[in-house]
């Protein structure tokens, strides 16, 4: 059982053939009408209505693609705009996917000094202690964190995950537009803050490497611009890259293609993509779609390794 | 009622003569003995049990304060890692502050790429439509937020801000001793990353001027290094800084006053020396014992100004 996050990731990944996870980011406007219609008949016009039906279609999601994916990835910020209730629907949507044996991959962007880094360790990769029970809140396999604070603020994350065999991923190279507005500044020695997050990085990811060659300590870098991810990669030859911007957000297969090494060592993420590939005529075969969309983007994005 | 959250937090300042806050962050093991025993006995070894004690301690430490202080500032990690219940316990402790005319600061350094940072936003700052309503979800009059994805994961909160007179603190240069690690980096034109940020901040102030000469585009300044303090008030002459370190974090008066201009434009933070001042020995006097001192740092803070 004493197998590292990047070991585990490794080897669901070898397993399914797939470098590739789901995003679960729910829009309303974008769900399919007929699950809405649905809740809303039974609860109302209530949020209960939308978070239920966020979980139905979650878990639909899931079981359609749970043999074809190592990982599912929730960004968490689209329960909490739904209050209580909402984070109810992120947790039990992260329990559904680790009982279908797919890793949580909970994008929280979490970051403080160290106290507080801690409180956000202990909910999202370890657990709480309640006099004299230890509780996991929201329970997930790895985590995203934001390393602006600094090391502080990044060894309380590092701690639960040695404990507990879990992961994170530090944002080092973002996909938006205005990523360039601080990460792309150039330092006084020549590099740019990014690369120099990535040589930090690099330097923790030592502290839980995995036999499969990898960390458990990986990077967020964006599938936007291929020559940083190139340069990204000699500076972390043994960190895993979670990938976001395929797809929706307009990176193709070629794009990612300079985060892997020889094949290996990186997970692309697609959201609206995968989710709303369905015809909204005919929203009731939203799952099939979503499994014939994470089908095709597997295979895009094996062709080019 | 059109008054910017800058105009708010100034006039309740000058009201109050009162240039401090109360940071709301509960350690289960810092409460007074009798609250936590209290709901241990109604409702056993339970995570209820625990956050119904944190939602009493925080009540009547706003009680104790509401007529001194002109803010609070509750630090959702130490609600998130108790879960569903935790951030129940949050959002009444937001609620309960406001129906005392207290400001919440709600101190979330939450950060996004655009689409994802409007959920936030709407989450804290704005509203989440559900239907035909538009709810507010954890209702706050301001939040921090961290930078480090550049101006289009800010515009979603600044947008909010302006809509429903809120207002946000960027995170500049924060108190812990790893700040350093990337802050401090000095660019290619000499100056640091932090100063760049200050730079940006004081552009993107200018949105939300208020009457009061001061922006609801604030930063977040730590306390800790007051030389730092008086270059970013330099770089950012109309920015309100929410500056955290006094107190436990060890920066005293003299380190803070740089952060003012003419004694006007900043909110001194104080957590754990105002919330678990009292004698564990004599913990039934916890709320009286956090009014003293919190008097006492007002005057401190006070006679530097």
């Amino acid at each position: 059982m004493n197998i590292t996050f990047a070991d585990k990731l490794y080897q669901s990944i070898e397993k399914k053939n797939n470098p590739t996870c789901v995003g679960l980011d729910p829009f309303v406007d974008k769900l399919p009408a007929h699950l809405l219609a649905h809740t809303r008949k039974e609860l109302g016009d209530t949020v209960e209505a939308i978070t239920q039906a966020i979980l139905r279609f979650n878990q639909q999601i899931i079981d359609a693609v749970q043999d074809i994916v190592p990982a599912v990835k929730p960004q968490i910020a689209f329960y909490e705009q739904y209050g209580i209730q909402g984070l109810n629907v992120y947790r039990e949507t992260c329990l559904y996917a680790r009982s279908k044996g797919l890793l949580v991959i909970a994008d929280i962007k979490r970051n403080d000094i160290a106290s507080t880094a801690q409180a956000y360790a202990q909910a999202y990769l370890g657990t709480t202690k309640v006099f004299n029970q230890e509780i996991e809140m929201f329970p997930s396999d790895a985590v995203t964190i934001n390393a602006y604070l600094g090391k502080d603020g990044i060894d309380p994350f590092i701690h639960e995950c040695k404990k507990y065999n879990k992961g994170v991923f530090v944002l080092v190279r973002t996909s938006n537009p205005s990523a360039k507005d601080f990460q792309d500044k150039t330092l006084i020695h020549g590099a740019t803050l990014f690369e120099a997050v990535a040589e930090e990085v690099h330097h923790w990811s030592k502290e839980i490497m995995g036999t499969c060659g990898f960390s458990s300590i990986g990077a967020v870098v964006g599938a936007t611009y291929p020559e940083q991810a190139k340069k990204l990669r000699e500076i972390m030859p043994n960190t895993f890259f979670l990938v976001p911007g395929y797809g929706a957000q307009g990176a193709t297969a070629q794009d990612v293609k300079p985060c892997f090494i020889q094949g290996k060592g990186a997970i692309i993420n697609a959201s609206r993509s995968i989710l709303y590939a369905f015809d909204p005529q005919n929203p009731e075969y939203f799952a099939e779609k979503a499994r014939q969309a994470a089908i095709t983007m597997q295979k895009d994005i094996l062709s080019v390794l």
